[in-house]
């Protein structure tokens, strides 16, 4: 009788478990997006204490890993444990994929309900736990190189269209390369920066010559963005396909902020430059892959079929909700202009990283590489207000007022999350306001 | 009597100084590129002793900066001697312009025939230089970012001539912004490292679809670079052009490979990306923008005349001589295929670096900015294979052997000097030999 009791828990407890139901000792409401099951890694300080430390986010708190840093006593870890006492995540981004579960899996055990480690310590809990309202977030990393990519068809066909009329939309290359290009590393900032509209050179079509000032067409863009990691590779080696998985850390929301009036001017021949420069943000808690792993769906099919170093049976699609809210100054909360999802994109994130490397460039562990717009086939899940208002022939209601455009003062907020039996994985949020630029427009 | 002739002395003295013919107590050649009025800062290492340290190009000699750095006494830098200590120049760029006047000043006298502090302290000495010869160089910083212009009017001309035809040559923008993009951080690498010929993306115009294979229009492209100095600007400030001078610290030499059919089947729309992020080289030595003040000439004439911000009296334009040379692996001595000169390009440095902040994008002490290719109006000026050649329809000869780009094993070094009143300032060499890519071509 008591045999079977315990073989009837036992089994419970792996039906939880299968089903993903592992609870944490520390406290997480039901639509929480940071339960035991996500985990994700971000770099905070708080006010009594300037110095930048790794956390992890649970419930409402973050687990400082500089405290408990000693517990990690895995194979891997133990002898690695100073990775948890730098500024940024570069050096456990580093270590590579087996060390990333390796926490995982002990990070899982260490807040879960079965272990006293933590749980019973009174006073390595006072001191371990930060409360995320009181914590003041930071670039997660040190981004060596940040690129860009393009990879929704929907937005590259939107923005053709716009551009070059409906016959010519897509470019040739498109559906070969994951288009691609080196972006702007020093200003990428974390979610909270404000933006000051850019000055810079504009000039419209019924102007015979440019003219300095302020930025009309100020633009977000709903991208992500993934944090290579694994230890740097040689100039002249690649990443292959099948590689490319285990280089992949986690995912963050991102703002590319787009100047289009600027942009429009200078592109031609060498790509975006000073049109998206002045701000890249990005929401301060990577979202590992394997806490998405259980969203994962097949990839889009290719057609035509792509060539062979970007050829992968492996789905690396992944089911996350995206939303896009303005927030004008006068509003006290703000509207949803866009609800896209992770899924939109033709190109995976290891084909991404397998094209960007093809050629020999060398990667390193904090390198950044965005996803491009992320845009659906339907009008409310276009990626940026350049699609949203059809290049400013269509306002969007925000709130009581209307936008073609992003006006002063007004926050955008990106927001992302997966949910699935029971478990709510998501990203926290993704936000900045513009300030006024330096000269009136 | 005695009286007049300690005036004539004196006044011979100043005479020598004005004339900038002060001399080193190192022995240095008459063709030697690095007399005292050069004093290029570096990063070396020896064979027996692997530490990075920072140096100056004296004669044949680096002065090890790392075992002086006690003598710094002046009111900048006698608190600042730790930035000698650092593997890179990134914390001595970021001290600014005042710090590197007093270093320069510093250096000339202690490396002079007047003082004695260093002349005749033999203990000193024998652990303050390392033969050049004897040196492993490194890169001199960090880069956080580099950035390539598009600054040569000829260069921008033969490649709009050779792809949209004489009409249409210049696109619009070009006389209005100094045109750049951002590159690859990662993949700029020393003089000396060896250059795999990339794999990618190839598509010929006969060709229906794309194939992988390796490159088999490889190039060089003459350039220039300068590093940013001074403390790091918060994003959305602004470095006027007044400012722009002061935050840059020095120029080296720069190949910026290019792999042209990689490029031709990726750029459109998004700009350069991995035709160029397999490997760009530069020359060791940063000769500062003080040594080679006495070779500035007057600014070319901007017609029409730049937006305000654009705007500069100062002559910032440098007359320094530069070439291009082939040696393919089966000859003793490599052969000119091109000179040209520094100041065929457009647009000054200060210009590419106001212009590049003027939307607020932040700047780091070490970011890289590129000249792109300096082509002159000659034929034989003409700073790429692709110019050079005229997209391959005319052969380049090469000591026995013709090229219409680079082939494997050839070595390409660019070279560049100024010389006047007997004092030639040179940047040492920039060199690289191109490896076989790992699939056959």
């Amino acid at each position: 009788m008591f045999k079977a009791l315990f073989l009837c828990r036992l089994l419970t407890f792996n039906l939880r478990l299968n089903k993903r139901l592992i609870m944490s000792f520390v406290n997480v409401s039901a639509d929480c997006e940071f339960p035991i099951q996500n985990l994700p890694y971000g770099v905070f300080s708080t006010k009594d204490n300037e110095k930048k430390r790794i956390g992890v986010a649970i419930g409402e708190e973050i687990l400082d890993l500089s405290v408990v840093k000693h517990l990690f006593n895995g194979p891997i870890l133990s002898s690695k444990q100073d990775v948890f006492s730098s500024e940024t995540l570069n050096a456990f981004m580093a270590l590579g994929r087996p060390a990333w579960v390796e926490a995982r899996n002990f990070l899982t055990k260490l807040l879960g309900t079965q272990d006293p480690t933590l749980r019973e310590n009174t006073e390595l809990r006072s001191k371990a736990f930060v409360k995320q309202s009181e914590a003041i977030m930071h670039l997660p990393a040190t981004i060596g190189d940040y690129t860009d990519f393009y990879s929704s068809e929907s937005h590259a066909t939107n923005v053709g269209i716009m551009f070059r009329g409906k016959e010519n939309a897509l470019m040739p290359n498109w559906k070969w390369i994951p288009v691609g290009y080196h972006g702007r590393a020093s200003s990428v900032v974390v979610s909270g920066t404000p933006i000051k509209r850019p000055c810079g050179q504009l000039k419209a079509d019924d102007q015979e010559v440019p003219t300095y000032g302020a930025c009309r067409l100020l633009d977000f863009e709903l991208e992500t963005a993934f944090f290579v990691g694994g230890p740097e590779t040689k100039l002249g080696e690649t990443v292959s396909i099948k590689d490319a998985g285990d280089r992949i850390f986690g995912v963050v929301l991102m703002n590319d902020w787009s100047a289009r009036d600027i942009q429009k001017w200078e592109y031609v021949p060498l790509g975006p430059f000073l049109g998206k420069s002045f701000g890249t943000t990005i929401s301060p808690w990577i979202v590992t892959i394997d806490a998405l792993r259980p969203f994962v769906i097949d990839n889009p099919k290719q057609v035509p079929e792509v060539l062979e170093y970007l050829k992968d049976d492996e789905p690396f699609t992944f089911d996350v909700d995206l939303e896009v809210l303005i927030k004008p100054q006068s509003a006290s909360t703000p509207t949803t202009v866009c609800k896209s999802n992770l899924k939109n994109l033709y190109w995976t994130m290891k084909q991404q990283l397998a094209h960007h490397t093809v050629n020999g460039c060398n990667i390193r562990p904090g390198d950044l590489l965005g996803s491009g717009t992320i845009s659906g086939t339907e009008p409310l899940s276009f990626g940026s207000m350049l699609e949203l208002s059809w290049k400013g022939t269509k306002t969007v209601p925000v709130g009581d007022e209307t936008r073609k455009f992003i006006a002063d003062n007004d926050e955008v907020i990106i927001r992302g999350f997966c949910q699935k039996d029971g478990v709510k994985i998501g990203f926290g949020e993704c936000s900045g306001k513009v300030l006024p630029a330096d000269k009136k427009y």
